[in-house]
């Protein structure tokens, strides 16, 4: 279910203080997480990717070297719900 | 060092037959492989992330559930060089 509008302000208002941006055209988050190397990009997306199993929610993100670019939408319920707003913080607690 | 036109001849003409395509604008090339799941999808990439290290040659790579979408160039040569296709040739191989 999509997010209701006190849960937009009481859950995406900290994400996007927190460096995630709402994505022009798509009820979608996006942020650029950027590590010190390969290994460190790539390590934190491999416990995300078990994360995002268990969750049964998977980001779209892409990989250059050091940086990770992850968009977070909910393809079934065609925007941002609370599926999202998890995973989301799950990515900023396992980066730092 | 960018491959030579008899490299690209010997090199590149069987991974284009494979699936590969060369990248407008750039001197790169891309492919998507598509996976029975974003557990497929994953395992495959962490093999192929290991093998990039030991290379020191990483992809450009997105992912979205059973679908990873691959762009490989030599930034330092800007071009393709053997190592594009020597990571192209591992990522085939480990795809099937």
């Amino acid at each position: 279910m999509k997010l209701s509008d006190e849960q937009r302000e009481s859950d995406l208002a900290p994400l996007i203080q927190n460096g995630w941006s709402l994505v022009p055209d798509r009820d979608a988050i996006s942020k650029t997480f950027t590590f010190k190397s390969f290994i460190e990009a790539f390590g934190w997306m491999t416990r995300i990717a078990i994360w995002s199993e268990k969750y049964r929610h998977h980001p779209e993100w892409s990989n250059v070297y050091n940086k990770v670019d992850v968009t977070l939408t909910t393809h079934d319920s065609d925007g941002l719900t609370e599926l999202d707003v998890k995973l989301a913080n799950k990515m900023d607690t396992l980066a730092h």
